[in-house]
């Protein structure tokens, strides 16, 4: 999806639920294992994910246990060349957050906030830890759109972010789910292309 | 909200997002300092959150410092005599969501989905670890609804759980929020109060 031309790592590390699995329709795909892990290629993205290891159980790992999981991963994955590494994180300011902040020089966050003003408050906590830390931000994306309000909009300007735009909320995506190439042509499909595209050709701020 | 004459407590544990505070309009309210905290009244509820001590600032506390300062919290908050107690918690499967099933002796879970496979998949995870550790819980509400799908509340039975209802995904909630008296009179307001009087009459599986 991002850079149709580019190598692209999908790490999803939202321990608490991840979803990207059934988004992409994952099923009894592994990593291989070789000097470390090979993750598999899933419609053209590498990908890795926590549920190779929990399946369809909970995963009830602590603070301590998830970064140590999390570093493990990280360490023992062969992502080879990439162009993109995208992490997948758990919502809110999560341990997980905090461990890539502090472990991934070159990260930049990508802030995605939903209409309501509960979601944007966390993405307002965010930024400002962020901020504190020097870590770029490309932008904001406003989910699940269902009406013409610029007030997530404007509350971004007043950030100094950029409002890399929106994306509608259409539950017919449910249909979806599990086949990238159906979700593509979804209209969350072509808005979340349009929205790639743009990142590209944005210099993130620092 | 639950139950008119009960005396209720409302404790915001999400640690990750906490968002209580907008929803009821906490303005400078704090707990007084007596042999522990005593929680201010806003609204009727007797109410506790992370924010009274964050503030506006993003919360970079790790795992362990998570369960301390829930537990201690926990253990220096005077709720005196309540009927309920309830515990709002970050969203999936989190540090303090295995704190409280460890700590809390007579915990009941209510579990919260929207109309999406992705959360509902959490909530079956939830479900499976609770009843392993024979967790009560009371049931399942669908939040966010925009169709009529009977998707989740048929899943919902092959689980043995009780559907408790749906609540109307309604953009119009913004306008209320900090309002709890403007809140109770929406669609949603009024679809709560219906579910709540339901779980009242509800005898808990266990």
């Amino acid at each position: 999806m991002l850079a149709k031309n580019s190598s692209v790592g999908l790490f999803d590390l939202d321990f608490t639920s991840p979803s990207t699995n059934i988004i992409l329709g994952l099923q009894d795909t592994k990593p291989t294992e070789d000097k470390g892990l090979i993750p598999p290629k899933i419609h053209g993205l590498k990908y890795m994910s926590i549920v190779y290891y929990s399946g369809d159980y909970a995963t009830p790992l602590r603070g301590a246990d998830i970064s140590n999981a999390l570093i493990e991963l990280f360490a023992i994955t062969r992502w080879e060349n990439l162009d993109y590494l995208i992490l997948d994180m758990p919502p809110g300011i999560s341990d997980a957050t905090l461990d890539l902040m502090r472990l991934i020089k070159r990260i930049k966050f990508l802030i995605v906030t939903t209409p309501s003003q509960l979601a944007f408050e966390t993405a307002k906590k965010l930024t400002s830890l962020l901020t504190q830390q020097n870590i770029p931000i490309i932008g904001i994306i406003e989910n699940m759109k269902t009406n013409k309000s610029q007030n997530i909009k404007n509350q971004t300007k007043t950030l100094n972010l950029k409002y890399l735009g929106q994306t509608t909320y259409d539950p017919q995506i449910e249909q979806a789910l599990g086949n990238p190439t159906k979700l593509l042509n979804t209209k969350l499909g072509q808005e979340t292309q349009r929205i790639t595209t743009k990142i590209q050709h944005t210099r993130t701020r620092k």
